[in-house]
């Protein structure tokens, strides 16, 4: 008796870019930079080292030029997130061909994030990914909100799967789909995800989830039986949930990667060398690290 | 596409015995009582309520009579843990008819923690519980180390079937069965739970996780999976691990129910009124909750 599971799962480390932006201090460039190349010694093969956002609403990210410039690297996949056309520019200009963009399926999530419906942020962001896939680039699409809304509650798995379509549509070779607060189930993990990779088999298709209700490694199982193999995950869980300050957010690089290693499956990434990185980025934190398997090694 | 699921759960809370068995501090027996009404009060149907051990090895367990006398309540199984033949006559004593005995798989671990081999602590226990069997009591079987032993590492599947086969044929109504160091991933949870609601089709069976390393959820829906629908929990995750201090033991009731009502699964359990359960035992407790949903409703 046993459920049907991949043999490899790639792990698209965000901690540089969704951990670090979402913490509440300017962490050093050279502390990211040496974060970033702790992560490849450990194994990581695909990676968002920075975002080209407004250095006047998110300070965090204003070193995307120069994290950039370090990071780019032939055997690494170096995702830098744009939200828009003036960071795309930036990307562009600094060399960057792997680029995430990203979009709520929310209505009330898109306005509160970027001022924008989610029609008026897809009729704008559908001819960049064409525009970004004629230039030869990997465009990977961030769906956010793709189960719950924090203003809007439940959505509608129609609606996620609509706007999933028209990105692959446009060409997007990857959909990061999001569980942005940590509030899906895993028979919801299993339900959604199970469409996903059926309806688009010749795309990438990434879970990203959140921990924020313990729910992060459960839902990671649901979806290993949707057929999904690549999950978005954040070295020592850094990042938090901005709904709910002090909750956990990104499930952590090493949770994941120790329970499917325990399952057989692999990674690619050694646990010590991830630790190591961890314990390098962990004196600019403003907070501990609460992921189970750190905390455990920790006071064992 | 869809998973099978059950429609309802049983939750066994096992925080007033397994939980403040484990906390380093005497809880005040009022304090205890209190706690156990109000865990009924929010719909709780089956506890483990004390441990009728010795006073001088487990002096936080040293008012188990009183409890008892307490907890006693037609409408709720009330169970009392009795690790050997002093303590069954203690209980029997104590009018308590739910009575829960202990063996590990590993033969190190019961030497460590009983000072007999599993072979003696077996021939001890088997004729035990067909005497209580005789008597009219519920017996419980909690087989520990089912998975991992702390000492001896894996536990190989087909001895814990054997066990929990022995103590079947014994008579035994329930067999808890436990991750006692919350090592073992969804995919071994899925297999000796399939095995065992196949096997033993006319026994309770409950899986017993520990979520020192975040795969308690995990483990409980692959469970869910394999046919289990009873599983041991602990208010506010209260217990620890004895083996890593510091680290998470018991999986939290809270985090249990709020996953299995969101998934549709009813548990009978009221969240509001379980927190005020456990709000009135944190005064008590020496070390602060850190169960996911907990922790999320107190920073939110």
């Amino acid at each position: 008796m046993t459920i049907d599971l991949p043999k490899t799962v790639t792990i698209i480390e965000v901690g540089p870019r969704d951990g670090l932006q979402n913490v509440s201090v300017f962490i050093p460039t050279d502390a990211k930079n040496q974060f970033i190349t702790d992560l490849k010694i450990a194994g990581v093969k695909e990676m968002e080292v920075s975002s080209f956002v407004s250095p006047k609403w998110i300070p965090q990210m204003r070193d995307a030029e120069e994290v950039a410039l370090h990071s780019l690297d032939n055997q690494v996949r170096t995702i830098v997130l744009a939200p828009n056309r003036a960071g795309i520019e930036r990307a562009l200009g600094s060399n960057c061909k792997d680029i995430a963009i990203f979009i709520g399926v929310s209505n009330s999530f898109n306005q509160k994030n970027i001022n924008r419906t989610t029609t008026q942020a897809r009729e704008e962001l559908l001819p960049i990914v064409k525009e970004l896939k004629e230039l030869g680039c990997f465009v990977r699409t961030c769906i956010s909100t793709a189960f719950y809304c924090p203003f809007e509650g439940h959505i509608n798995e129609e609606d996620t799967i609509q706007l999933c379509q028209q990105f692959v549509q446009a060409g997007a070779d990857e959909l990061s789909v999001a569980d942005t607060i940590g509030m899906a189930a895993p028979h919801e993990s299993y339900s959604l995800f199970s469409k996903l990779t059926s309806l688009f088999s010749e795309t990438l298709i990434t879970a990203h989830f959140h921990d924020t209700r313990g729910m992060a490694l459960a839902n990671i199982f649901a979806a290993l039986q949707a057929g999904v193999s690549r999950f978005d995950t954040s070295a020592g869980g850094i990042g938090g949930c901005p709904f709910a300050p002090g909750a956990s957010g990104n499930v952590a690089t090493e949770d994941v990667v120790y329970m499917l290693e325990r399952m057989g499956i692999q990674t690619g990434i050694q646990l010590p060398l991830l630790f190591q990185a961890i314990e390098g980025i962990v004196p600019h934190l403003p907070k501990p690290i609460t992921s189970s398997y750190y905390t455990l090694l920790q006071k064992a």
